[in-house]
Order: C-alpha cells, then structure tokens, then sequence
C-alpha cells in the first residue's frame, strides 16, 4: 500500500496533547496507519501528496453507540411522538418483530447500508449492538451480522420479550444466550431503566458477562434518575450511555472512575428528552462522549456532526470539548484510544481514520448547523471520500 | 427544452390543496415549469423518465430570509459567544469593514458559492439583502451584485454605522440612498430593534421605500419584544422576521393579517436565544415561514433542513406544517405563492422546483436529524443535482 502525505492543513486536531499545537502540519499515512505528524517542511517524502488547501483536519467521528442490527423503521411512531404521544420503550418490540422475520442477509445489508451512510458523513469507527432479536437463535446471527461494525456489543437485555416473565428472560440471557453468543462479541450492554431492567437484573447480566471475559457497557439515566451510572462505575464498565438524568452522586461517581459518560443528544431530542448536563460532567472531570445512538426508534440519525452541534449550541460545550467527544471520547469509551491502531486520535501508530471538513475550522461544525461539512475521510487508510 | 416525467414517488408534497392526497404520482416538467400533476397512470408522454423509486417529492426549499453580499467570516466571534458572551447587533461592523474592503467580483462569487451550497440542499429559491455597505455606493454595488438571488432586498437600515448620528444616517437611507438602490430591489427591510433602529425610525424608513413602490419586510422582535411586529402589520409588510419574542398583542395582530411571520431558528440557536413560539401563532392562524437567515454573524446556515428538523423537534410544529412553512410559507413571505411561475408549490403552471428526498417521506427530515437527505433538485428545470 502507497504512503499518502496530507498538506496544506488549516487546522489540524491531533487529540495528542504531547503533540501540542502545530503549525503548517502535515500527516503521512502508510497503509492502515498514521505513520507521521509534523511541520510540512519536516515531512518524509511519500508516493501521494494531497493538498487540502487550508481545510480542518481531525481524526474520523467515532461513533460508540449505535442498534444497526435491525429490519423496518418507525417512522409512524416518531410522527406519532411529535404529535404529542410520549416515547416508551415498548416501542422497541415493533422493531423486534421485523428483525426476526428478517434474512441474515437483509440485516447484513442494511447494517452495510448504515455504516456507509456514517462513514460518508466522517464516522470511521463504528459499535454496534445486538438487541432486536432477544431469543438465543436470534440475538446469535444478530451477533454473526454485527461484526462488520469495528465494535460489537450483545444487548440481549434490551427489552423484556412481551408476554415473556423478566426473570426468566434474565435468566435466558445470563445463560444459554450468553452461552452461545460471548464468542462473537466484545461487550455485553444492558438497559437498565423502569420498564425495561432493574438494578439486580442488570447485575446479573453484566457479571455474567463479566464472567464470560466481555467488557461492559450500561444504558442508564434515560427516561429518569436510576441506578444505571452507579451500577456501571461499580463494575467498571468502560461507558454509561445516556446520562440524561443524573443527581449530584452520579456526577461525582463518573468524575471518580475511568467509566465514559456517554451523552446521546439527538435521542434526547428525537424523544424530548431534556438534553443532559454536559458542563456538570465536564467541569467535575469526568470523561465525555457524544454518539450518535442510530436506531429506528429513538434517534434515527448517523450524523455525528449533528451531534456535535447540538453539543456547542444547546448544552454549553465548548467546540474543542465536543470534537474530542466526538472522537477521542468515544475511542476512551471503546478502549481503543491508545497503543497500536488506536482511534480517535492522529499520531504515529494510530489508526489511519482521517476525516477532511468543508471549513477552515472544527468551530464550522456549530457555526454552519446543518451544512454537510465533510469533504474527505480515509478509513483505514483507504481514500473512501 | 425536453419534458421530464418524473415517476415512482413514494409521497408527494404539492401544497396545492386542490390537488388532493395523490397515490402513485407523477409530475411533468416542461421547461422550466411544472406542466402537470396526477397519478402516473394518467401521465402524458415525455422525452425523459425519471423514476425516483418510492422516495419523497416536494417543492424545493423557498429561503426568504438570508444576507450573502458580504465578505470575511466571523468564526472567532462566534466562537467567543458560544464560550458566554451576548451576542450584539455591533458585531455587523466587522462585516461591514470587510464588505466595503471587496471588490464587486470578490462580493458576486461569495454570493454565487452560497447559492450554490443551499441549491445542493434543495433550496430552489433565496432572498438576499444587502447592508453590509451602509454608504450610498456600497449599498448601491450589494444591490447590484445581489441581483444574483431570485429577490433582492435593501437593508441600508441594518445598522447605524459606528460613528454616525442615526438620526442623520436615517435622512441618508430614506433620501439619496433610497433613491440610488430603489431601481435595483424589490424590497426595503429595516432591522427594528434595540440598538439597531427605533419605532419612529423604522416607520420612516419603510414609508420612504413605500413612497417608492419597494415591498417592505422588518426584522423585528429577534432580542425583545418590541414595536417591530405591530408596524410591520400596519404598514402591510410582506413578512416580519424573527419573531423570537412575541406577546400576545403581537400573535394577534399577524393573525388578523397577511404578514407572514417568518421563523429563523439557527439564528435563535446560534445567539443562544430562545426559539420562538411557533404553536402560538399557528394555533392563531397567522401564516408561518421558516428561513435559514444564512448570515456570517448571527446564523451562518445555509440548511433548510436544519431549520425544519428544529421547528418539529424543538418547536412543536408537525412536520407538514415545518415543510410547508420551509416551501410555501417562504413564497408567501415574498409574494411569490400564486399564479405563473409560483414557488413553493408543485401544480400546472409553477416553477419547476422540485427536490427529491433520500427518503420514502418527508417525516425523514425530522427523524433522521443531520443526516444529509437531499437527492435530486431540479430548479427552473434543470437538475442541478
Ligand atoms: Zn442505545
Ligand atoms: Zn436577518
């Protein structure tokens, strides 16, 4: 594979702070890795020279949150919601319906469909979840269609089949579903939130995935305050996903611990949800991530620009701090933001997942709300814009 | 010019009321005309056939709300506010400076680059405004090199340049520099606010154009209540713009009225301010637009979708009242609803406007936030995209 030496760079987002703040930089990539970042008039000779001509450079969108597994959409519901009928999580099991009548093939092809869409719009890492099938049979290939995203989470506690008794379920899923799909997947989710399952039930589930050798995730805080961020710190799952309610101690606990705050602001607003307080987290030191949380039910949108506006305009982070959440954040909350091909980040080692804007600057993002701003990404190394 | 038959829509947006529901539609375009509208089986002939394949039609986005003769940016401002401080209408000065430093050629081509980005988002039809000049010859060449846009708007009144007694400044609009601009626009604005121009000031301004046969449009109550609204409906304005701040006096009044009251909610995001109270003046029967006031300063957006994405999210319209208020109201705001060449409709006799949606329907718009959802466009009949 050709090495490639971007120049010409306005403003360069390296998310290395040892890197510090370089002017006229340059980036070479070789193969699937960023092999150097410095001053142009350093760098190495390379086969292909771009010149993006003063355009902002950062590390691709890293989305850690999305339910891509999926067949049908809910459009009548969501028109349904705006019209004045609340969101509940009942919704989910119309999805849940049109998932199972799906071919392993329509879900690999619409999952494809989706994580072209965001990488056209500059995600170039992507997590996805299981959790729209919610028997072994189902969550399994659910789990086998999943693994073209680039992380791969089984949220068989997604919902409470209807009609099913929730501690059977629990006990399905701390099982033979766990049995059968820990060997496909890196992370085991759970959404714990009234109506959905409670703070022992979700215990059960992540130690029993815990056990298996699965890192965590926690869907918690949603639809009100609840045990979901204690939960998730207490384990040490690597995030807590949502935030949207939290009391003074679930601040403090995420400010305490390495577990992501990860913050969903267009299903916030897809479901009007009040959106979560950004500053509390960040000003106590806790790590935050935006994601774009792409499901049909509750905020079907890939657009991780969105999100980041939405953050600076709406929820008083700064640009500076909703980019890195956007993308260093989101690679904290994957463990993937240091080491060998590490994302989110644009260093020598790091993965080659690099997204060009239509702007001088990464402040366009919330500047210019709506303009598609993403005019190059290469993923992996590979020119894909 | 070819005739287009333009087959395969999955749901049709006409705003013809008269039209009814369609099923299976099709839509004709003759030049750059709509020639005829019904169900596809009824079609007539034509030289070419597009099938859209089950995706949304609707009238291309009418933005009537936008001031692009103007040179420089303001990120850093921008930037400055989003980290906590008030937006001031003084900030239009830096504008000012960089406009008056163009040349006429550097002016046109930033104003052909901007129509050209909100024409690759559907926007079929703008208005632009000048008052960025603020000297009789500056304004006069911004309303030269406004003529690009399909309306074109004075805005000597936009703000007292620094320096000047406003009084005197407002002899200068309503005398010499009236008389030089008048030939060259259709409208007269004045920006009737605290800080910019006063109720006594505003009125002589907008009498003056009137005397002169301009049609008159206001930007008022964007930062206060204010007499901005009340004057618009009494001197018979067009549309008054902004509307942030309303009381119930003000509801009324563009109820009893055919001034449109013209919504611009990236500017109330971008400034941090409230977004207005689209469902009071709904439920009161005034006549909605929404616009996207693409400007440096207070709204640099040039994304219809993001406004109506906003109003059904976060200002409780329904996603046909945000389309149509994006559609027709924006025609209604420039008189240019009815007759031969109408925009903002699709029916026999309109402007050949037309935007095809990478969606089955135009709900996408709101449950798909971000996403870019533009596919095709034809404006005057010609695909542009
Ligand atoms: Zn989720
Ligand atoms: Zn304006």
């Amino acid at each position: 594979m050709a090495t490639t030496v971007i120049t010409g760079i306005g403003e360069l987002t390296t998310n290395d702070d040892a890197l510090g703040t370089l002017t006229d930089a340059a980036l070479v990539l070789d193969g699937d890795r960023i092999a150097w970042v410095g001053s142009a008039s350093d760098a190495p000779a390379a086969d292909e020279r771009v010149d993006v001509e003063g355009r902002a450079v950062l590390p691709g969108w890293v989305d850690s949150h999305s339910h891509l597994v999926f067949a049908g959409d809910r459009t009548a519901e969501f028109a349904a919601r705006m019209a004045g009928k609340p969101y509940q999580a009942g919704g989910i099991a119309v999805t849940v319906g049109a998932t199972r009548a799906a071919t392993d093939e329509e879900l690999a092809a619409n999952l494809r469909a989706h994580l072209d869409e965001a990488a056209a719009q500059g995600t170039t890492c992507m997590e996805t979840k299981t959790g729209y099938g919610l028997t072994v049979a189902d969550e399994l290939r659910s789990a086998k269609v999943a693994a073209a995203a680039d992380e791969v989470t089984f949220l068989g506690a997604h919902l409470v089949p209807p009609g099913e008794d929730a501690d059977s379920y629990v006990d399905l899923v701390c099982g033979e579903m766990l049995d059968a799909v820990a060997p496909h997947v890196g992370w085991c989710d759970v959404f714990c939130e009234h109506g959905a399952f409670d703070a022992d039930q979700s215990r059960r589930v992540l130690e029993a995935a815990k056990a298996r050798g699965l890192g965590l995730r926690v869907h918690g805080n949603q639809l009100q305050q609840g045990p979901g961020v204690q939960l998730a710190v207490e384990l040490g799952a690597a995030s807590v996903d949502h935030c949207t309610y939290l009391d003074e101690s679930d601040v403090d606990a995420l400010a305490g611990s390495d577990t992501v705050a990860t913050l969903l602001p267009a299903c916030d607003l897809s479901t009007r949800q009040p959106l979560p307080d950004a500053r509390a987290l960040l000003d106590a030191g806790a790590t935050v991530a935006l994601a774009a949380n792409c499901n049909p039910g509750s905020s079907y949108t890939s657009s991780m620009a969105f999100c980041v506006t939405t953050a600076v305009l709406q929820m008083r982070m700064t640009v500076e701090e909703a980019v890195r959440a956007a993308t260093l954040g989101g690679a904290k909350a994957l463990r993937r933001d240091s080491g060998e091909g590490a994302v989110g980040v644009l260093r020598e080692g790091a993965r080659a997942d690099v997204h060009v804007l239509e702007a001088p600057s990464t402040t366009w993002l919330a500047y210019r709300p709506g303009v598609p701003l993403t005019r190059a990404v290469w993923r992996k190394g590979e020119r894909i814009r």
